[in-house]
């Protein structure tokens, strides 16, 4: 079988995953869930015209000379209502939020007047008709959707679910995942430290990435290469929506992983990714009982990463977190990227699309990216320092320093040392 | 009082916070947390020289002149300790991650060889002394400090800590934040629809961007304008670590908000910042009872933010976010700003730096910037459907399109449409 290119995999991989069903939640645990339903307006909002500042509620026409003096005839605060019509030569005193009384069309800030008393402002400025004025419904109008459904439920989301009195909302359940490390050589966490084994990180690395999207992995432990164990092992990780496995794909001659999956019923998709790190990556599909739509919400899914833990750090980056946040509902599958110029020259044998640790910082002219040191797979903390991935396309020789390149930005949360601004 | 300038007030906060106190969690729950202690490694690794790849452990001097015919006297997987020491005319069947055997000091990948018969193979390439081999050492030697206090926890992180079987940690602890709306005109989320008020909205807004840091905030209610209640309300919010309280701050005669917190003893240190939206912005410290370090964790912080949900959130993100990531022990404070093209021309009153809210596309020449309509500090759902924020310098009196600008990310995850890579 002949390697897949990055996005050949991913696309195979994309189309393979189907959105998952939806589930009730409350809005105090909705952040970064997708919304699996259309939200209305249920009400107009604001429900009439009002002050969008602190200011006099005025006759825009009262104003078409200046200076004029006004005559306060009230005192409108935000949940007040106006008691009283505003007729020429009067002004009413209005808070921000509060209803533009009748016979007012504008608002006059109370920085640009004069008060004389407390019954009487002058004004010195003209302004138009629904200056500062907020029109009733310029928010949102009763009835209208709000937010339809594939919305991802961010803070601003919340905002608006909060307005429209939303506690309790359908969203896009989360995938179950479960992670499986493999191989005789792994020491598990909470063994004794044996100088001939490789102590487990994968399962911890991969957890971590996946809660990073917001989903509480199950921890199958380490699989022996032992055929009836570690069919036991996949099994079990099968009941799950997705299964990743790490170690055990290599086209060594101990590899049971790729047999005992397809045995269990796997179909396999591919398990040669044109890509470095990442090197042996497999995905298979166990497809589910039912039929249609719904068969594609039962089947899971294996990916088989490779056991160096960069390789497998990567390969989730480019194809396991794109397809759990497609399971999610989510539109937005993939890390951004930024633009970055090179800090130093790139030598590459082309052949693989190749996925470079960076750091990033920032100078006048923009982004620089250097590479954090060896790129050797085995190296973990080449990762843990990383802002970013340097993306190389498989054709490159290598580049020279300066050159512009695109990094994926590798933060969970996208933030970075400085503002950055001219302000 | 003058306003101040937003960087001005980002150092008066920034100044003002000080780094929480350490406690212990547990590997699980300490993805997004921030290193209180160094950690060392264990032991080195790999414990001795290993394969970097499945091949075979070759002696280089053998392979001067090839091609050569070599006896094959042992199969090491990983986890396999060798047995044999290899000869001149010997190798070893080697497995990625398995030590390399005495006498052995290259790795020969399987690919560029030829079996013979089980016993032996022909290598056609000459390779260096050390080729594919990684080094005794090469990831961690033991006793070295592989993450030192302050790092921030990601994956990668987690995947060392895993290494180095670090299952439990001191980090810097959360700060515990309250969230208090006040004013008569606001609507409780469980309440009634009453068309004379206004949906409590920034509760649950200014919930979920807390959220996102990874804090649970206590949510406090609304406190009416009534100087009982408000202090009542006040001095419960102060016995947190922050206390966030939107509307009441205005310059208006309705205020009940500043004088209260000032009698509580809080001493405020600005009210008004030169940033739109976001007017008006206030920020004060109720000083512990202790003395020194100790005194400063002790403090608690008040912001007194907007009404306007907008510019509640624009507030929180660029002065409230960077705080409480200080006191957790990040070093990344500020949202991670893009350059972009404006897609239309923007018009500006200059005096105060605005954010505006724009949904970011991509095209051959990188990110586009355009507005998201409306820019009314109003309207929530500008909020809601924004990448990020473009920041407009105060002295600026517009931008034509084409304009180069920084726009600052708003996506808590960072991911994006398309992968936006040549490969």
């Amino acid at each position: 079988m002949e390697y897949l290119r990055v996005s050949e995999a991913q696309r195979v991989v994309l189309e393979s995953v189907a959105l998952l069903n939806a589930e009730s939640v409350g809005l105090e645990h909705s952040l970064g869930r997708v919304l699996a339903e259309d939200i209305r307006a249920n009400r107009d909002l604001p429900p009439y015209d009002v002050s969008a500042m602190d200011g006099y509620a005025v006759r825009s026409a009262d104003l078409v000379q200046v200076p004029v003096t006004l005559e306060v005839i009230e005192d409108i605060k935000a949940g007040d209502m106006p008691s009283k019509i505003v007729q020429p030569g009067q002004c009413a005193r209005i808070m921000t939020g509060a209803p533009l009384p009748q016979g007012a069309d504008a608002v006059m800030r109370v920085e640009d007047t004069q008060e004389i008393s407390t019954q009487l402002i002058q004004v010195v400025t003209t302004i138009k008709d629904g200056h500062d004025v907020r029109p009733q419904g310029e928010n949102m109008r009763n009835g209208d959707v709000v937010l339809s459904a594939g919305t991802e439920i961010t803070p601003g989301v919340i905002g608006i679910l909060a307005t429209v009195k939303i506690t309790q909302m359908q969203v896009y359940r989360r995938p179950r995942v479960a992670i499986l490390s493999t191989g005789n050589e792994l020491e598990a966490i909470n063994a004794p430290v044996d100088m001939n084994k490789i102590p487990d990180s994968n399962t911890y690395a991969l957890m971590a990435q996946v809660q990073a999207l917001g989903i509480t992995p199950a921890l199958l432990g380490i699989a022996r290469d032992d055929p009836l164990e570690l069919e036991r092992y996949l099994r079990l990780g099968l009941e799950y929506d997705v299964l990743l496995v790490s170690g055990g794909t290599s086209v060594g001659v101990h590899d049971y992983v790729r047999p005992t999956i397809e045995k269990l019923g796997v179909s396999m998709k591919f398990w040669r990714v044109a890509m470095k790190p990442g090197h042996p990556l497999a995905f298979g599909v166990l497809h589910g009982a039912a039929a249609g739509e719904e068969a594609k919400q039962r089947d899971a899914f294996v990916f088989g990463l490779p056991g160096n833990p960069v390789s497998s750090m990567v390969c989730f980056e480019e194809f396991v977190a794109p397809s759990l946040r497609r399971m999610m509902g989510h539109a937005r599958l993939f890390r951004r990227t930024v633009s970055a110029r090179l800090a130093h020259p790139l030598k590459m044998r082309p052949g693989r699309t190749e996925f470079v640790r960076v750091q990033l910082t920032h100078d006048d002219a923009g982004y620089v990216a250097s590479s954090t040191g060896t790129q050797s797979s085995g190296v973990l903390l080449s990762m843990a320092r990383a802002d970013g991935l340097l993306v190389m396309p498989s054709d490159s020789t290598g580049l020279a320093a300066g050159a512009q390149v695109t990094v994926q930005l590798l933060d969970g949360t996208a933030y970075q040392h400085e503002t950055n601004i001219r302000e």
